[in-house]
């Protein structure tokens, strides 16, 4: 007997109230018995989104949404800026790359958040600049970049458009769309949503809708103004990925119950008792200056291999981490505190952590992070 | 209190088995844990698709999939021959158009099958026609398109791919991909997979792939070589739907258990019964000569509504059956045979149409369609 934990940055556990909602019989998309489903999942995403906007819902990953994001909004030849600080900011460039799209490449260093100047600097020096994409919080790097500060300079510039990939933020940190001046705003289901792979959901502000119309990349299966003129109808362009939409519709309704105020808290509470207790540990946080509320990159120790923790978490304490991607392959791992999480998923993390890292001859103080956990933990 | 029977084409029941494994706690798709899953999906596919080559599985709808088949294959510029004899053959023109490729469109009246020398006909005159496009069985109109015959011609030619929506017709009716030479074969797994929407899988020919190389239509998230490359690494490009992955995982074991040939059997009995069941109760089956085993469109008897008569369904019997599409809206209803379906489900959808049916005028005897139902589905 092993218990299982899932501290990976998404999938995330998904809660028993909505695996239990998933798992009754299917019912029709296309019959009475789907619309309330719909029409929830629509108010709430308003909600959860900040914005009076429709908020799409396609199946597929967030890598879907991303493309939406470039497919919808330009056309071949058309150019954007992309923050690059990370696995999934290198994505950008790629899907433009795909669709025709040139891309100016702001490059971050890994562990870094953007300099929020220099996106202003190009924006004053190529105004044709059609989109400014960034991650809200980088997962490969655990960093969350300056979304307000960026809006700030995007707001006012009609030809431009502020493209956030909030798939790891959306749900954990403030990011209200309407107030800030976010145009498009992309979750995936397997992340604060608390829900298995398989949704992506784009927030699209009114002045994105107008550079949709013009927008003249290839487009048919994620085309959002498709989507868009069905759910204004209470229906989907294509069939619905139904279980997940249900389950989608739970999870909403309990976040609602626990209040957007309460769950931005519990994750910067969660998140600050990991960064802390890792630190306690004698262990640095990968991310420099601005650490994400979503997942928590953490540097292996000079000599220990971080590849090697990961599987020593997964086999001595049935703890699925994350190991480093790509460049960070080895050198760090990362905590997910995001969605269903609390306060013993953060024990359970730190204290793992310890002892794994302990039997690989890492001798810190047992309890050493355990307690300094516990001291934000224990906080109002 | 009021049981509830699904009988529409996709979503179709899930089986308990499905739903169970589908709703234990969620596991990581980079975790080790996920390998098993990916390897079963791997070879199990290959059995239901009759193929030697790798079937790639995307998050999305069927439409995912339909969109896969020309934006891999094809470039701008290029044309197709696309098969339009219903609300799905419609669509491939629609997709060819967002992608600029250029579509010669069959156009055959709905509930007629093609006809196959018409095919030969535009391919002898335009070899420079890339593409056959192709239902397998057209869910609108309860149709099957002769796929063994129009593979007879595209066999032969290099310039040009046959791709076959089997949406509705992969696990309920014979179509070995590499016997008859298929070049891609889509399914979703809403139909006889017997899984929640959101899963599209696709078959490509050793043929496609060198298409594939050369095509240069616009294409990310539903790339398939990159989707491929990664399959043979037993893992994802991009998240994968993990719990649909199980269900899937789950669902081939059951077809598997059953076999192939008696999962088509299977089938072949049940939409027979059905038709002759409807047929016994004085009504006429929509497609003329052709109909398909997943789906049976029926005619609303002359003065009678099918709207009205699957609302009655619904809610004197709560069986969901379907309506009509666009032209056919209100002339025919709609019964699927596909997936999780057995004898008596078909003894329901008979007695059920029987009883709504009588309710609202129609004064045929009771009993009689299933009557003849039943002599078909007494037969060993």
């Amino acid at each position: 007997m092993k218990k299982q934990y899932l501290l990976a940055p998404g999938p995330t556990p998904v809660p028993p109230e909505v695996l239990l909602a998933m798992s009754r019989p299917i019912i029709h998309h296309r019959s009475p018995d789907f619309i309330p489903v719909i029409q929830d999942v629509r108010k709430d995403l308003k909600w959860l989104f900040q914005t009076e906007q429709e908020v799409i819902t396609v199946a597929g990953s967030g890598t879907a949404g991303m493309e939406a994001s470039i497919s919808n909004f330009m056309s071949p030849g058309d150019k954007i800026l992309a923050v690059n600080g990370g696995k999934f900011g290198e994505r950008w460039a790629k899907i433009a790359t795909a669709f025709g799209v040139t891309t100016i490449e702001i490059k971050v260093n890994w562990g870094e958040s953007v300099n929020v100047s220099e996106i202003k600097a190009h924006l004053d020096k190529d105004p044709s600049i059609r989109g400014v994409y960034v991650q809200a919080s980088e997962t490969s790097t655990g960093v969350a970049h300056d979304v307000k500060s960026i809006a700030e300079i995007t707001k006012t510039r009609e030809n431009t458009i502020l493209v956030v990939d909030a798939i790891t933020a959306l749900g954990v940190t403030n990011l209200p769309m309407d107030l800030w001046g976010i145009d498009i705003l992309i979750t995936g289901s397997q992340k604060a949503l608390m829900l298995p792979p398989g949704l992506a959901c784009i927030g699209v502000s009114e002045k994105a809708w107008k550079h949709q119309s013009q927008a003249k990349c290839s487009r048919f299966y994620l085309d959002l103004k498709r989507e868009k003129d069905n759910l204004l109808k209470d229906t989907n362009a294509w069939t619905p990925a139904v279980t997940l939409w249900i389950g989608l519709a739970t999870s909403l309704k309990m976040m609602r119950e626990e209040g957007l105020e309460n769950v931005f808290a519990r994750h910067s509470k969660l998140a600050r008792a990991t960064r802390e207790g890792v630190k306690g540990f004698g262990l640095e946080v990968f991310a420099k200056n601005a650490p994400s509320d979503a997942v928590t990159a953490v540097l292996a120790p000079e000599g220990f291999d971080g590849e090697a923790l990961y599987k020593n978490l997964r086999k001595q304490y049935g703890i699925t981490a994350a190991g480093g991607q790509d460049q960070l392959k080895g050198k760090v791992f990362r905590l997910s505190h995001m969605g269903y999480s609390d306060t013993f998923d953060i024990i359970t993390a730190i204290s793992g952590v310890e002892m794994a890292l302990y039997r690989m001859g890492y001798k810190h103080p047992l309890g050493s992070g355990v307690a300094k956990a516990q001291a934000v933990l224990i906080e109002d």
